[in-house]
């Protein structure tokens, strides 16, 4: 019966006006690896009932799921725990033994974590790769972070622009986590923080060569905060050779990482531009019959919208020199070569990324011309 | 009973809820007038059976309707009848007479213009405000474009950047559009055609001060082309007097125009500047409590995407500097202006348009702060 | 890499989400064959410029493909000839002849038809597989149906239900209508015609054996009068041994047909039976462990939502008795069968369909239950 | 300037387009007043981390605040306590507590209630209204309930035909419910949990005078479970004087209720006929000029979509008898009478209702004509 292939027309035509429009409908977050490294999706920094976040453990794990997440770290709260009187625990492992529980029949890594938290100067961090939260709770931060060191754990500073810490909503970077720093009790950086970037924080990251990350610190839900209003959640995409404890914790402490939040993306060059390579696929090149006009179609295979702007010293036939080319969206731009070519450098300017205050990183593919 | 406000909110939800999303869902053209002139939305580009369009002119006068024009012009070949066989008439003026007779109880202005079909080096031009098309018809070009002048009516260059009739994608000013500017025969010129937008013939219209147009040319049916793609057909925003024939004619002669193509616009500075400063309403400015940290609500009142870029002295608390406020969107900024400020002026750069080959406008708002 | 799965997954999500949702987003129209049958999808009522529509023939071509449709006929007034000042045409056979031409690379079937167009109580008809629309026009209607006998054409009355001929809203079977059955000259009859129903016309169909037909009986745009309300343009689903005009031709004879317009479908219980009964694949059914209650899996393969109530002696464990399945839509249903069965007949009746007046057909399908 | 009513019918536009659509984008619920009465939309079956569920309280205020509900009820079970281990609470009347602080500023009421949860032949029932959760924890099942009528609370037998406990999907009155009805201990039965029907549910509630319930048993998230498809919560529409803890109570011992699974409404004839017929509204009523086709607007003000079948001796010009109003949608109907009438009534059977096993109710409206 000839009718399979009219379904698949049905199914697929609805699906294809659907790209088209690029109307953002799924959840799920898609990011291509890059050449030698996986490309993993991490959150590490959730709240939960075991301080001051609103849901079980496992609905958190559920979420990451839905997301599609690769990583996660439950980084409760040490020593804010305004749910004490119901959950009186001593315990402050048991969301990451809950979340563990909840994972083990997935391919989510449960990363056993805690938010040291404080007033400013020291502010909020989080030490992810620990061994025991409870050692971790302490009089003097400082004994926090010797801890944390003591423990192996990978410790980066949470949301330094924060207003309520900071009321020009700039980071201050105190001369206590300068000594954090020194000691190498400190290593990383929250750029984007529950959807707010701050550019001061990542001028600070490339000064003190502190990873870059971007996290959601949800404490209500993701569907709410995020889902609902059409926003991905903020991650961190990591570049670790293999999807395991040990490689994620390599990474970050190598400072391979990428924040992400929507068509928001930040990193060191060396890590941003082959990530927004991988982006974009070539999917077909070729000139229009008797023109020296280049049809290029891309695919963005990424679950952000990426933004650009055309640096090659030729011009398109049809689109605006800026264009999205949404997520999941196939697009065709038309490049004016004015003489027919074997192939060209297509180079575009990335407007929704940064790789340094203000700087937007310049991408290149190589396009080889079909005949 | 109650159920009045509940009903409200229930609705209003859904509404709410689209914005937020920002998904094109109307066909609806909006933009605002500017300073001393209403800004009217034309096509004077579009085709019917009475050339080599494929509906009756009365089609075209409903689809104007639906996308909330102000004025068109059914262009027609005159040269090019390929429907001769079954509509043999003489009369080159039927798609005018019978599109105004559609418009009589309606808002919508119908221009009486034509389109002057010819081989490369010549090209296609139109010229609205005729009299009668059928003393246009010649067998010489430029026979056309003085009768064209005589009747006083306006012509512009067609698509000059067409590929069909310029295989390098760029427009050919040849001696015979030379002498024509020179004769005051032309006065202006497409810069964008059915999606097609070419900086080459933006420069050509700077440095000739051909007035900026972009239209349709619309042959099939604009649902097709453009609506069911959650795209807005292109349009020439003419700024006027009033909204009269007269006035229409006055302003673009006066080169008082901005080309439009979903979030592509392109313009002179004077025109463009202000339009896209009234595109963009500043709802409210308040400082976030014990801050310093600006909150500005805006709200783009137009019905195209508007992509922003941040040129304050002053970084942004939670958006990326590159940001998108989609049609009919209200969009929230916090400026860190580091000490509270009784006013300031709002500075961004719009980067879906030009006022020149690769140079986007900067505009300025003038932000009074609440207490 | 993998990223392929990924993506699949990505995309898949953003699919099974509308399908869940069952949100109209497509214009294709789907219908099963059924046993003995091909399904081909027909409108067979269309104008264009040639007479009172308002496109090019090859406009109805298009539409027609884009909503997957089998077989049309741009049935076109004989004697009401509204752009006779324009359109002079002698030739009534014109449209017809564009229409081939446009479609001569497709896989649609162009009927050659016209529309017989008189006062009451003549009314209008419509003449499929003529030979030449010319010999049909004629002073007395009685000629032009003994013409189109002569010519082999199977002729069907027009929207009799009418208002502007019958004010009550009713069709009249006069003596006209009466000797035209006798003579062998009227054939079928429009109980579906612009999304209008009228359940008089389905009697008289039933009583005096005419063939049910559905049309849009389209002036304006299919985009306008349907897709962009989510409805679906009106058709006749003919059951044809093949898709070849005498196949056609054969079936409207034979009155094998049912008129379709979005969940409303309307034919002899010997044709929209077995119609039902394709539209519905059962895809599992596996007993709920430990339980006696049968989880159904259906899937409605056909372009139309259908709302079904349950006839069987078992009741559903969770679903009410009345249900919709929407176009597209996998549903499971949960049937307390007290006590383990291999097997059971699903027994619903449509509750969208009728096969006479008030009198919605029952349809069975035989289940297997897996291990 | 002109731009407000371009803006409001560029949003309306929008708007109404997706009204036409009848497409679920708001999770808002919305009931009509009955004449008498309030309509208060209630979910008295929910868990939070304080049994088995998996978010703070203080979520499902949130909840049932995003899904305008009026009155909720947390009750958790009280001798389940998987989360013992971290939560050793002995209050039972924590969740209670905590929602009440979380409502305060909300016009939703909270009351305080419990799950006595036991195997076959007691199963799981909600007593509502008690004074203190701690003393219904007894050994004996029969004490749980005494003391609960001690405390003057309402109490429901959940979801009766849930399959775990009852293989074959059907309630089964054992001895110890009779009793309990016997002694004035149950007062009401869910005939829908978790989106589940039982008609046989129903025929109990019929046969013993158990007030009809519909609930959520939310044990995760409102949005996965129901939001996200397109689904409403179940819930119970209590027709109560005020909006108060002891009119609801009232109105719960005295049987008025009508429970709801987004197009299910299930009641005694009594309450959900009136519920039907305000929950459409008669807009307009004009016959068609020159017709006897009575042209009659409706609108269904409820948040559920309603499925009618035309009851009345006269038939339909356009639709087919059995039609949808979805949610929010305006609808217009043509009735043919034959002749002109100052007034009819409207009356329609509700397919998506039933007042008894397999019986639908008959609505009707009394409609004046307008000139």
């Amino acid at each position: 019966m000839k009718l399979q292939p009219l379904l698949i027309a049905f199914f697929a035509s609805a699906f294809v006006f659907s790209q088209e429009h690029s109307h953002k409908s799924s959840r799920i977050l898609v990011f291509p690896d890059v050449p030698g490294y996986r490309t993993l999706k991490t959150d590490l920094h959730q709240h939960t009932v075991f301080s001051d976040g609103n849901v079980w453990p496992t609905i958190r794990v559920m979420e990451a799921l839905r997301d599609n997440l690769d990583v996660i770290s439950l980084t409760e709260h040490i020593e804010y725990q305004p749910h004490k009187e119901d959950i009186p625990h001593p315990d402050r492992n048991r969301s990451y033994e809950l979340a563990l529980q909840e994972a083990k029949d997935h391919d989510l890594l449960i990363i056993h974590g805690s938010e040291i938290t404080r007033k400013p100067p020291m502010g909020h961090s989080n030490a992810v790769f620990i061994q025991d939260a409870n050692t971790l709770l302490n009089d003097k931060a400082e004994d926090s972070f010797a801890e944390s060191k003591k423990q192996g754990a990978f410790v980066f500073w949470n949301h330094p622009a924060w207003h309520p810490q900071s009321p020009n909503g700039n980071p201050i970077l105190s001369d206590f986590q300068k000594e954090r720093i020194q000691k190498g009790e400190l290593h990383g950086i929250e750029i984007i923080n529950m959807g707010d970037y701050a550019e001061e924080s990542l001028a600070l990251a490339l000064e003190h060569n502190l990873t870059i990350m971007g996290n959601s610190d949800i404490h209500g839900l993701i569907d709410w905060d995020y889902t609902e209003k059409g926003h991905d959640r903020p991650i961190t995409l990591v570049f670790a050779k293999e999807k395991t404890q040990e490689s994620v914790k390599e990474a970050l402490f190598a400072g391979r990482t990428v924040a992400v939040y929507n068509s928001l993306l930040v990193g060191k060059k060396e890590n941003l531009t082959p990530l927004l390579k991988a982006c974009i696929q070539i999917e077909k090149a070729q000139y229009i019959n008797k023109t020296s006009i280049l049809e290029v179609t891309l695919k963005n295979v990424s679950s952000s919208d990426l933004i650009f702007e055309n640096q090659m010293p030729y011009t398109f036939y049809s689109s605006s020199p800026v264009f999205t080319i949404s997520a999941g969206e196939t697009k065709t731009i038309n490049i004016k070569t004015l003489e027919r070519k074997d192939g060209l450098t297509l180079t575009l300017k990335a407007l929704g990324a940064y790789v340094a205050p203000k700087v937007q990183p310049i991408v290149e593919w190589e396009i080889k011309v079909e005949e």
